[in-house]
């Protein structure tokens, strides 16, 4: 068959075999067939879709165009996490050696973070002399060291999904559920793990805005992990609201020691937990969640969650004495408070303003190629449900670019929502799919 | 705006203002934007459509990409026809002289075949010597001395439909509404003309099959021309099976030699003097239908038509002695004549597959890089309500190839239906619009 029947095929509705799409997909990665093909081929699956056969046949095409991890030599069960992304999602940095402290190893390939939400690599990084870019020996020195190790995607891993995405991001076609599940789970795929958790966000700062969107993306997910014979669960929880209160990227790592010091906020240690417990489950080291759930908080109690992200900083090439003392990691020349111009109970905080208003202060990327600044962001003071005066603080602004800050205050402001009652509590974790 | 974010709208399915479209296209011009860009966005108005207006300021952008031709010094009114396409579609040819010969300027501006359809092109070009690449002033020379002339598309004309229709011929975006609208009327509008006919072809040998379709195209290319001035009437007519009794180039030419004699095939003549009738009106030089008729049948009675496709053939460098002997024509080196296997009467005749026995005898393209053999096609010998005794001859294939002769005879039996009594007579001229 030829590339035009191929894209006409999918363009009708019609489900492509296993040696179409193979033929197709390595005939593009061969440079048989061109880009422009491709991307008409990617508009028709995003209006057409995929069945489970193709997604499966994509995921694998993307898979076997690379190398896989074979991680046999190091002991231990290798189970991940993945975030489809949020404001404020800081939840890999600390579940990596939080659940390497339980004994699993957590061989965590991440990426940047675009437009409103951050990138677990972009926060890591900014741990002075952190270092994402070791080699795959590098990377499983660390892993059997520390048992945990975070690393940005090697062009030896699934290069087929790094030229997928490439094209999908400026042809407009990355909002596709089997598209978006061919990336993700291709790349946690070739980590070589025997579990995967996946935390799918759902609302105003996350990609699936509805909860019927997050089921069908979890849904996909966890089909494929599960028939690839990688144990696969996805928690849907909540991204109404900025997760924690720190947003911008060592602002957040910031936030991450503060948890595994078992100083965190409520929102972000909640999910943190149920996650972590997850992987527990996946790993089959704790039989139900709520035992995983108080061997996570004995571990970060005890000390050796910290311990832990102490040893992988040093691995990989990181200050650890950022642990003792914050001033260490990079801060603004500027910081500003902003204050509430009304009184009440806030009642909502929309979490893509407030991500924006974070990349405009210079946390984020507006396109791929932008520079960001590792210590801009926003400080939360306040969250939903609780009460302000007229006048006191809301946020504190950091940033080293005064132009900006007018701007990233009023987003911030148009964000917010208040009323004369507080509001009913958020549902942070809203279920789970395995 | 970006070119994601205008790729983004119409996937979205919103309508593009007038510059948002303006600017995408005349960037892919100019070289700003990729190939893959464009064809992801032609993927998405194959799904989503585009308004009217869209299709104007596509139409409008693609004509201002290159000449618009100044017919002024020639007198007399200018007034095209373009058909769709279909099998044994030759009204083109006779047209031209036809209404040449009432006083009609008809500056055709043809294409090639593809598939089961054949092109003015390739039909006229199998006259020996017959030279469809005039430059402008050497088709305005031929035009001032015979009122018409028949060549094909130039580089300087449109070439914005040339980059997207090759673009969309790769990328399985053909079958859009909006683009072959705006691809049709660019090229037509770039002639020049006051006036307008289309032909609208419905049936199994159309591109579009079904009358919801050809209704669609119709009103959208009509509502073109109009827009921009130039008075153009669409007709709807049948094909379902082909038109007169010659399938295949040189063949062809033969039949609208009869035509031009008045000895052609009744479904033929009746097609053709409906679609010139319709020229004489839009050029004002009879108003109603009847008359035009009548006019068209004296001007081939007399002659004229004959002598004026004479001297059409003579200025573009043809050999005329072919109007007298038929065998300085290309023609073929086997001759194979097709038995019914059964009798009764012919039910039906399936357009697209005797188009497609003539292409693989050598009359047609299955890809724009085919070379084709003008001599090679199909002489009809019944038609649709024709009764046939078990072995008598249904149709003579002409072709240089003897390998190909058993599967294209195979394909012409399976594409006819017999009963035991005649059909109801077939209504060529299904609708007119305006």
């Amino acid at each position: 068959m030829r590339p035009y029947d191929i894209i006409k095929k999918k363009r009708e509705g019609h489900s492509l075999t296993r040696d179409e799409l193979t033929s197709f997909l390595t005939g593009y990665l061969k440079g048989q067939i061109s880009d422009y093909q491709v991307s008409a081929f990617l508009m028709a699956v995003f209006f057409n879709g995929m069945t489970p056969e193709e997604t499966v046949c994509l995921t694998e095409v993307m898979l076997s165009s690379g190398t896989v991890l074979d991680l046999s030599a190091i002991p231990g069960p290798k189970v991940d996490k993945h975030s489809t992304g949020g404001v404020g999602d800081k939840v890999s940095l600390i579940l990596a050696p939080l659940v390497a402290s339980a004994g699993i190893i957590v061989p965590m390939i991440s990426g940047r973070g675009l437009g409103h939400t951050g990138g677990t690599l972009d926060k890591i990084e900014s741990i002075p002399g952190f270092n994402t870019g070791l080699n795959i020996k590098e990377f499983k020195e660390v892993l059997s060291k520390s048992g945990c190790a975070i690393i940005g995607i090697s062009e030896e891993m699934a290069p087929l999904d790094g030229r997928l995405y490439a094209l999908r991001d400026v042809t407009a076609t990355i909002e596709s559920i089997p598209l978006i599940t061919g990336s993700i789970m291709s790349k946690k795929l070739s980590e070589g793990i025997q579990g995967l958790v996946l935390d799918v966000k759902v609302g105003s700062g996350a990609f699936m805005k509805d909860l019927k969107g997050a089921r069908e993306l979890a849904k996909s997910m966890v089909d494929i992990g599960n028939s690839f014979g990688v144990k696969t669960i996805a928690a849907i929880t909540d991204m109404n609201e900025p997760l924690g209160l720190a947003i911008g990227n060592s602002l957040e790592v910031h936030e991450c020691i503060d948890v595994l010091k078992n100083k965190g906020p409520e929102d972000l240690v909640e999910v943190t937990l149920y996650l972590g417990a997850l992987m527990l489950k996946v790993a089959c080291i704790e039989a139900n969640l709520e035992a995983g759930t108080k061997k996570l908080k004995q571990l970060i109690k005890d000390g050796s969650a910290l311990k832990k992200f102490k040893e992988m900083v040093q691995l990989q090439g990181g200050n650890p004495d950022i642990l003792k003392r914050s001033t260490l990691l990079p801060h603004s020349c500027l910081s500003v408070d902003i204050a509430s111009i009304r009184k009440g109970y806030i009642q909502s905080m929309e979490a893509e303003a407030i991500g924006t208003a974070a990349m405009i202060l210079g946390a984020g990327r507006e396109k791929m190629d932008s520079s960001i600044d590792p210590a801009a962001g926003i400080i939360l003071r306040k969250k939903t449900g609780d009460f302000v005066e007229e006048n006191e603080t809301l946020c504190s602004l950091c940033t080293s670019d005064e132009a900006v800050v007018t701007k990233a205050g009023k987003i911030f402001l148009d964000a917010l929502t208040f009323a004369e009652r507080p509001p009913e509590k958020r549902k942070m974790i809203i279920e789970a799919m395995e």
